[in-house]
């Protein structure tokens, strides 16, 4: 039986790169792809989805969410990361197709709702939707499968931040979200920088995936450029991490995961906002904020060569048919 | 040439087992005693210094500090672990003497001004009144020799908290001054958990220092008795930490510890309020709030042995003549 999945996203060239492995895998029921503001505006990434849609025949719906965070000012399209509409060099083409009427979080309540227990919220944006979801529909805790989200940065491996010093971009852009998202009663596993930072797409992968993964290799290579040259002008890298497909990844095989335990509270004032903090250990504190809330689960260790050929055979495989 | 220093503390058991330390070593000439409420109240931490130092004719003025935190709710007077009155078991007897008239920071603001360059600030309580002297008299800045801080946890050997999961007392009992003290501009070298948590006064140790440090030996044993058994029945250990002498240690010989480098800021709100966390790397980011402010130097490794000798050789030294 294949993982019944809502992908709520931000695309996002690294959110191409997770779409696109999301509808390619056969273990993968790719029902909706809820779009939010991120790494674009709400307007270019719910285009992007529809335009990635229509150009692989998906049969996923659409769905436009938040165009702002809950509370915090927003931080903006993270242009210089994803290019100036999301994909990087690449426009997306003319779009035929329109997106679902209803929002985001009305659509995830509703699918959730009519298939209990079934359905798997993989967040790869700012977790706004599914705060406005569990704001709507409390009750939706108890009726959504697992949540696995990409986001955070917990320190360990060394990883800490990439938008500050202390956070990575999805909880920077919504923190409240993320921790009211953490903080509900439901299982969530978090894939953050502390995974994601140790798998690594090289140059050298890319290159192999445009040529051996038939027109969706091609694609990802293009749409990887803007990105590519970030990664070397910025950071000093000739590749790019694997942040989104890792979510995906988790999804797939579970295994390729160590994951640590513990309640997990988000930093949402000062100059650490976007901080993610799991208690991981069962001392007791006389003053303790994570105490009353669920153990979830967080990525610390990643079996990157693994999850790199699990990508790559996908994508070529899928991409032989495509 | 000795260390001049303005001891700024909340006795206190451990703030008492470093008063002693700083009047004992030959190295230190303690000018003054500034009080804060934290472990104590202000009224029992001010009678417990004058105590001490009409106990062991001590020359350090003793001054009356700040009565509560600059902006949080006040966390109240840390009972469990030093007793109702700050010294455990042990009652500070008559005081014949009394404080000087000025409060704390005005106190520390004429010293460093009638002494520049000469002084440095040790504080080993909140930092409440360091916050109120420099806001007061921005200028000492340029006028102290440097600023030590027992406080804080950066997660470095595993250690994140003592009060909270991710908050050390001091800095969870007044956040924003520890923020102020941090992001000024003068040299600060904070001795957080990360190396106190390192080093262990045992229950044997202290028998030792009871019979051969002579009175002060005695006193230290008999004060430290309602302390171990916080150790004991919280914590599950025979003995306790090595928390603010090491802020003494670290003045008398600062090869004892290895420190890191980089600006520090302080959370202020939310569950992780007090939770301390240090830029350490060069990398630039999007969003910084670390970037504007000078670096400083963060205690990350202490030779643990030597320490705990130097304490001993001293006090026994000392209590040879008391």
């Amino acid at each position: 039986m294949a993982h019944k999945i809502i992908l709520d996203t931000d695309p996002g060239i690294d959110d191409a790169m997770a779409i696109l492995f999301a509808e390619a895998h056969p273990a993968i029921d790719l029902l909706a792809i809820t779009t939010v503001f991120g790494n674009a505006t709400i307007d270019n990434g719910t285009r992007n989805a529809l335009w990635l849609k229509q150009k692989y025949g998906m049969k996923a719906d659409v769905v436009r969410g938040a165009v702002a965070p809950l509370r915090r000012e927003p931080v903006g399209p993270t242009t210089v990361v994803h290019g100036p509409g999301g994909l990087g060099d690449v426009e997306a083409g003319e779009v035929t197709i329109t997106a679902d009427p209803r929002p985001a979080w009305q659509y995830i309540v509703e699918a959730v709702t009519a298939a209990p227990g079934e359905i798997t919220l993989v967040t790869i944006g700012p977790l706004t939707n599914l705060a406005l979801a569990l704001q709507e529909a409390p009750e939706i805790t108890t009726l959504v499968k697992q949540v696995v989200v990409m986001g955070g940065a917990f320190g360990v491996n060394g990883h800490r931040g990439n938008v500050t010093p202390y956070a990575e971009a999805n909880i920077h852009d919504d923190p409240d979200a993320a921790d009211r998202v953490f903080t509900a009663d439901w299982p969530v596993v978090i894939i953050g920088l502390d995974v994601t930072q140790q798998s690594f797409f090289s140059s050298a992968y890319l290159d192999a995936l445009r040529d051996d993964a038939g027109e969706p290799g091609r694609f990802l290579w293009e749409v990887s450029r803007f990105y590519l040259r970030f990664y070397s002008e910025r950071i000093g890298l000739d590749g790019c991490h694997v942040h989104d497909p890792s979510a995906i990844a988790y999804v797939i095989d579970p295994t390729l995961f160590t994951l640590r335990e513990g309640p997990v509270r988000v930093i949402n004032e000062g100059p650490a906002i976007g901080h993610t903090l799991q208690k991981f250990d069962g001392r007791s504190h006389p003053h303790d904020g994570w105490a009353d809330y669920r153990a979830q689960q967080v990525g610390v260790a990643v079996r990157d060569e693994a999850l790199l050929a699990l990508y790559r055979e996908t994508l070529v495989a899928w991409g032989k048919d495509c």
